[in-house]
């Protein structure tokens, strides 16, 4: 865009407050102001990881108009909401054309009665009340609150392979350095490597110490839902080192084992030291509606003794202003014990039997498959194939026109591996299964 | 909570990475952890103003039971939803519950047609594209997430008084120095004088240059809507300095006067120097349903030549999941030509009648009155009485049960001042002013 008129500095008569090396700058820069770019931005060197997939699906298709791709590559939901969860929305919307239903401004922290039924339905006898449950509008966005609490100033260790937000949403915050090509990290980031060798939990013998610990489980994008003894193993980790754990259970409800806990704080005392993020995207199909959770103890203390909970709660009142009140009575009526609890868990069997399938068919073909079972992802290894996870993700694309997720877009730690994802129509899946088992069976 | 047991380093056998230093503070802090808290976070000396209201009519409430409160404080929304818009949020609701109107993630920027449409009511004839439109659940999110993307290392200017987010946010992300309590400003920030003696628009010649200027019109508290010449004078002002003016036009279509802008981009050459900031709580009484959005334009460049728009859109991507599918169907609802803009159209003239019976009451009063005409809010000067805005604050409350907003918790150059917001029921405005004409009429 030509602005050879308009850019011009004007003549005014405010004195100049720009040092003559700085006007330099901006006459030769053309246009641009002299404000300078936040130099974390610059350290991410690639797109995010589901943009880019979306760019390579749009190329595929420009390249084969014709191709019927099945996407199980985002782990997006496909199913219809469940009338009953879809009625909670609808009559609340309805309701604000009412006197008596309308609602404005509402807590920041979540409406009081959903702030209670999570804590019944997803905390019952854990130590773990109404007011530490703050409501949102998704997992992600709470990360990125929790990146703005922590600031600049801590150090941080993930998972590896690991959901890409909590890495880059540490990098945008400056907690860490540039990313170092040779080994694909980002330095200053404690890569806590998980793969089948260490039953996909850290060997944290060899792991530093860090402030923060970003787990999730069961695990995005490995499936591997952490045992009981792992989860003590980590939280007496977390206390000797006296770092905070942020525990991602977006997908707990997928467990289908008594062994493999479903929260954090069915660890003795790892309220003590552990933050809790859940959402309602996978369990009520409300990806796009958006409202999660944050668990945040009042046990849980910086170093100076000052409760944690009191700068997440800033946060949530200084930069954010509640989930939508729509989305919240959703969320309400996806907790109702006699028709939402049960709806939900049809959904989640719905997505559970997809990741049964694929699991099945890949292991027909001879893969070796890892998760699938408490988690509705099936993360399969071809690194015996001596390719990378994106040629793979590549040849897949190529050859059956599915989209799956390429793992090493998770970490370095997940080369060699691509993820699928089971969140599909029943019929794509069973088209996607036979499309691999035609390219893949030998 | 006791935490005797649970809090004692356990027996492990990894070996310590923490020095025998940081080990003594943490058993010494007893169950904190070693995570050194957010430095920025302690700077805010004081609760966000509208909880720290919140918490003074409580008290009120305790002592005199009886109080028939009547809230003119915090801005919030009182009327219900007009019937065609909730019919918009109602029908995406139970259109999620069938395999035709399901929808998970969207694009985290909004969907097409509803970025397309608020640049057909918004930004029509003026150089703004629907691609430089990003969806949002809300202006202040939005705040926090323009903060993000500047980062710590910028300078920034706010009117005084103004809306406690922009200064609050830049605490909380670093941009400044600790409060000075002696002139209740945080150093570092650039608080530009607003006041009955400028016309309410500071003396740019003042004023020291900043990276960012953040300036809302109409302004929020003071209801001043700045003439074209005065953003003329504002734009070129940044044009010289290089500086980036986020435009805060939340109250835009309060406005009624056609030589004060709806937009900062009617000002040739702002998608330069300007990004915008807007949303639907005051306009469709969205303030609960929550959805906003931020206008970046491509051709706004930090120093380096690379676009903002870029970096927003990076933490769009990586800290966001969009606004939530309902209420995006709520707002082109909002925006629907024959049914929605009219009504949303009456919903601004509604409280802007209140606006004007508030006015008039207090100028009745004897009061020298601000704002009020453009803009939801009404700027009384109790200066001369001698007392504090929270001084006055108290006196309305504890004389009349009404609550307002004390001028001074949006900045120094409030003080003196107390805000009467118009956004309430028509009875309830009247019955305030009633209250408020026995109390201090002469």
């Amino acid at each position: 865009m030509p602005c050879i008129s308009t850019c011009s500095v004007r003549s005014l008569t405010y004195p100049s407050v720009l040092s003559a090396n700085r006007r330099a700058v901006r006459v030769s820069a053309n246009c641009n102001s002299s404000v300078p770019r936040n130099e974390n931005f610059g350290k991410l060197t690639a797109g995010y990881l589901f943009p880019e997939i979306g760019r390579r699906r749009r190329e595929h298709l420009e390249k084969n108009p014709d191709a019927k791709i099945i996407s199980l590559g985002i782990g997006d939901t496909t199913e219809p909401l469940p009338r009953p969860i879809a009625e909670g929305l609808s009559n609340a919307s309805l309701g604000l054309a009412t006197r008596e239903g309308y609602s404005g401004y509402g807590a920041e922290q979540g409406m009081p009665p959903l702030r209670k039924r999570i804590g019944e339905v997803f905390y019952n006898n854990l130590p773990i009340e109404a007011d530490e449950i703050f409501v949102s509008d998704g997992s992600k966005c709470d990360i990125g609150r929790l990146q703005l609490v922590f600031g600049p100033n801590v150090t941080v260790a993930v998972q590896d392979p690991s959901y890409p937000v909590y890495v880059d949403t540490s990098v945008l915050m400056g907690m860490t350095g540039s990313f170092d090509k040779s080994i694909s990290q980002y330095k200053g980031i404690e890569y806590m490597l998980c793969n089948p060798g260490n039953d996909f939990f850290p060997d944290l013998a060899k792991c530093k110490r860090t402030d923060i610990i970003y787990f999730c489980s069961p695990n995005n994008p490995t499936g591997a839902a952490a045992t009981r003894s792992q989860l003590e193993e980590l939280v007496a980790f977390a206390k000797k080192n006296g770092s905070i754990i942020v525990y991602d259970s977006a997908y707990a409800r997928y467990i289908e084992d008594d062994n493999r806990p479903q929260s954090i704080y069915e660890i003795p005392g790892a309220e003590e030291i552990a933050i809790e993020v859940n959402s309602f995207s996978k369990y009520a199909g409300f990806t796009g509606v958006r409202l999660g959770w944050t668990v945040v103890p009042k046990a849980l203390k910086f170093e100076d003794g000052s409760p944690v909970i009191t700068d997440f709660n800033r946060v949530m009142t200084t930069c954010f202003n509640g989930a939508s009140n729509v989305a919240q009575h959703g969320g309400l009526a996806a907790l109702d014990e006699i028709t939402g609890v049960p709806a939900m868990n049809e959904l989640v069997g719905y997505y559970k039997t997809n990741a049964g399938i694929i699991r099945g068919e890949m292991e027909n073909c001879g893969f070796k498959v890892y998760g699938g079972v408490n988690a509705p992802y099936i993360w399969v290894d071809f690194s015996h194939f001596g390719k990378t996870s994106w040629e793979m993700f590549a040849e897949i694309l190529e050859k059956t026109d599915i989209v799956t997720t390429p793992g090493s877009g998770f970490g370095p730690g997940g080369e060699g591996f691509v993820r699928i994802s089971a969140f599909g129509k029943r019929e794509d899946i069973m088209e996607a299964c036979e499309r691999l088992r035609k390219t893949f069976k030998k």
